[in-house]
């Protein structure tokens, strides 16, 4: 009652125009990514915590932040294991999501359920999500542990594998086991700030989805997501936005992982997201030698772009929902010109930036 | 523990991309206004100097500051009559435009030629725009600079009516003779930060453009275009972006002039471009007495609520290229429902703000 | 040819530090408000909630806000009556403190002990901060938690009086039993972003302590404090900065309450502030008419000045942290030259700007 | 009252005090550097363009701009040799010099009379600064233009060594001559974003003063300046604050050049500099292992210091005008606490970051 009165006087005099509207708390920016042939695109978070667990947020909180920052999907991942509150809060593990749902249905947010099986390296923590309930989960021995996620029809993926080096961190037969037996449906190469080369690599090579979550434990400072500055993210490529159609994506590893200025993922998805993102206009000027043009980039990712071919300047970098002016040097002939680049901030294997084709239409 | 590892990867760099992307000279942010029908929105300043008259900067920086804002057209209008620089520049009337064009066309920058025809309070300072030479514009009568002016094909309008004073500023006999004679197509109702109520009001009485201008004598020192802070600019709805198509809707007042978080202008046009901006979203949420929508702002302008019917909260913000949500209480039957508010910030006369329905689709 | 070049270096990472800096959550960027004579002043928020009442954050969170936003003293407040998490969250009314207190100590910030008392109004919502245990003042009727804390040595002040409106909020029976028997310390003059002028004058009148509050409930989103825009604080001016000095200041009313770009207080202490905020420079610059003379404001408030005598410009803004060029026309004599004005902002009572002198020194 | 609230509520819009303070031209906020022993530390540009050569701004610009930004200092050197808008503006190459001074008097900006002497690579570009004329020095030979600077009281020193490769920019004959002469009293270390490690050695082996400048060509956009994002700026340790001083200052070679968050000078001054700029508080908390200590930055630059002793932790950032808390381990005795650490972003030499010591007080 009280919170609610507060809620009703938040945020009147927060920072400039450029801020304030995007501060308001009941104010949501729309993370803009375009959607690609035969797939919708969506943003989900699916690595949370909350005071249920060693989070320091009430888990409404976390809808809150979701709202705000344009997420459409959010998975709360309590530790099993790891309570450290546990003198003050209740262990049930069911509570974070009962405690977030009504905020998720108001604020129009999916809220995916989920837990963190948190288990010393190797294997290492693995959240399973899309789960109906956390106790049977709650087994002394992993792999059970595991099995009774993927027996409530959850999908399960292993947590930053580097975070406690590389050496500790490496696949291991467990992984293998997990594999065989398809429980392992992907794995973080984002978390936070920190991208696994090694887990992108794996993904690449058993078919596993990419994913990139924030791990939050504090309370996000972000009034909105833009490039360059945001929780790590993973994109879904969904025939549906529904819970089954976010599983499915998943299961079908059509996900990529968004991280500061950088996108993680696979060609097949990452291309077309490339293609329906940038619109090369017509030359709007020329001279003898050179024409220039407008580039406009739709998406909330900029792009940074290196020259392969012979065409067109050394680097092109293409902000975020904003338009660049390329100056092409030496063009002749009537036909469409076709600049070769590759983004180097578009990562489809360890180390190999994305090639790309930018088509001025004559 | 982990939280503790959390904490360790606590980013330095936050927020940072935000204000870096926009930064970069290169970079254009377009100003989002919808269409209307029968109508594209442009966005266009018609009144700005540089230090060919009292401004204090190089033509060409006019071009920058229009392509980083957003900005579709421009005219740069130095002062025929007053040239404080006159010692060390060239008092040549046709030097700004002639500078400035290059950095427009290689820019995309619309350039629309023209001057300000500056003299004593009454009649006050006029900018003539889509003129083709200055010089027989610079002519001691007024009112044959006038019709030097428009024997051009320039469409003139009166700066800044009201900025010596209501009384001095105000509507004399000689705007009487220039309006027979059908020489003033509009008045400023907005320069830089002023609003000018009654010159609102004479351009609804007598069929004239209303016109937003920033009167830039320094340089600019925004990155791009928000709302609640940005140059004055004027909103054109034309058939055709063409210079042709500007002037049309000039002469036929299509304008409406919008300054920092206002809009100023006529119902016909500012109805239509609220309901192209605005969409409102099914009830994603019921319980036994409320439903919870959302509504998506697409424009430039955030848009100030206040209601006037019987349903809904009492005001709305709907922010600028962001999403509210909103809660409506006691609702029954079946069919669409029907939210009545007026505008706050949306000026159809002075002192009206317009009214607007919100309506939920079911 | 050389612009080119310099134009090819252009910055795209212009503007990021700002942000950046202030963002990491190791930093704190100190409130700057100076000493007055015979104190020492220090920023204090002695209202705010977290898990274990309505409030949404785990309480080290509300240490961390205080550290990074520049305050120097805290009190967690959570509602004795109010506890909308206890399905969940444990109900000791010590917990919060315990919770808080090693990262109090961590991150140096004075940890005050306090509660709410929350009674329906009139009586309305009260504070007891300086006490040591709560259970003792969670007891049914009114007067008795309040002698329970009082009991504890407990400073008590009244919380935004106005919150349920004026009728409701006025000062009743039991607000002069409270004050008769010296139980009623201090109010609220600003709580939030509201400002409640009777208390204003109740804190005038009666030699109450005036305070400003964030009562925050949800987690702070400003990474530091600055003028118009943080959250509404208390300075306090004491004799020393340890749990007796501040509350011996609050016992004499030597506090001042800051809501955005506002203060509140008495002219005793505002006064002296500031006097030790502003200094004017001697004229750097002088023509045969006029003077041109430099202002600093060494603290966090932007004062807003409106001329009061028959010197210098109509009115002078002052910016936090920053400096200010004044040119003073019609100057004679060989003297100080003395600038009579009022701070619109400060306010030494309802309505009551206070009167301030700039004197130039010559 | 609630029309009080609403009041509250209104101001929404308006532009935080963040942008908006800074925004308002006549709001100068300070660099802040401490004075070092013997010497005060002033922040100067020696290197700016306006329209009389290929800049883009009226001279009074780059007052304005060096009053807000918080400079101290500032030279507009335009080229003898380039003067791309002759055909408008005037050729005499003592105007822009003229037409600063009247607003570097009221703006209270030091203006210091230069020039830029623009000759092919070698010997490339050198600026003259502290002059009277500059007619004397547009003469066609290279060392007749440098000898005219000379005689005149001149500065002289050599601009942007590197900018068209490090095979042209390298130190030729000519230069041998020039230093034998005694005529080449410094060089730009750092131009704009450009960083020239070669030119920092040639400074430090032949004793010549290091400079950092802008060589501003555009409009400033910059509020203010702030670490990690402000115009390339000098340093100069002056006896005194006048023209003779800083001229004295830079024959002496005492001055470092500051580039975004990097400082490259000399250990002899940047040492001083990092100890009157860092204050270690004694500990505030400790337990059996560790204590927790705060370290305040008084200084406008961002220290990145990385353990190079056995104590500390492996990395510290303190932030321009801010404070960090660090904890350190494994403490005993009881002295004074001895930290070692190199400062990675103040280079004493090309690669050498310069060794610093926190002594935590006991």
């Amino acid at each position: 009652m009280l919170s609610e009165f507060k809620r009703g006087c938040s945020s009147l005099f927060i920072l400039s125009a450029l801020v304030a509207n995007a501060a308001a708390a009941d104010t949501r920016r729309e993370i803009r990514f375009p959607d690609i042939p035969g797939y919708k695109t969506i943003v989900a978070d699916f690595h949370t915590h909350t005071v249920f667990s060693d989070g320091l947020v009430w888990p409404t909180v976390r809808m809150d932040e979701a709202w705000r920052e344009g997420i459409d999907a959010i998975a709360v991942t309590d530790h099993i294991e790891y309570q450290p509150h546990k003198k003050y809060v209740s262990d049930d593990h069911n509570a974070s999501y009962e405690v977030a749902l009504p905020t998720a249905q108001r604020k129009n947010i999916m809220l995916i359920k989920g837990t963190e099986i948190t288990r010393d390296t190797p294997p290492g923590h693995f959240n399973a999500v899309f789960i109906s309930d956390v106790d049977p989960i709650d087994t002394p021995k992993f792999l059970e542990a595991v099995e009774a996620a993927i027996d409530q029809g959850g999908f399960v993926f292993w947590n930053h594998p580097g975070w406690q080096g590389p050496k500790k961190g490496s696949w291991k037969r467990v992984h293998d086991r997990l594999h065989k037996k398809k429980w392992l449906g992907g794995i973080e190469v984002l978390n936070a700030e920190n991208y696994y080369p090694e887990a992108h690599q794996w993904c690449l090579d058993k078919g596993l989805a990419m994913l990139g979550n924030s791990d939050f434990h504090a309370p996000s400072m972000r009034h909105h997501t833009v490039t360059g500055d945001h929780r790590a993210l993973t994109l879904v490529f969904v025939k549906e936005f529904t819970q089954d159609g976010v599983k499915e994506a998943l299961n079908d590893a059509r996900t990529a992982a968004w991280g500061q200025d950088r996108m993680i993922g696979r060609k097949e998805h990452l291309g077309p997201l490339f293609d329906a993102s940038i619109q090369v206009f017509p030359a709007h000027f020329e001279d003898r030698n050179n024409l220039w043009v407008e580039i406009e980039n739709s998406s909330h990712l900029t792009y940074k772009l290196k020259r392969t071919g012979d065409k067109g300047p050394g680097t092109i970098t293409i902000n975020a929902d904003a338009r660049v002016i390329v100056r092409v040097e030496n063009v002749s002939g009537n036909g469409d010109i076709t600049l070769e680049y590759e983004a180097e901030n578009v990562l489809i294997a360890p180390g190999e930036a994305m090639p790309v084709t930018l088509t001025i239409p004559r």
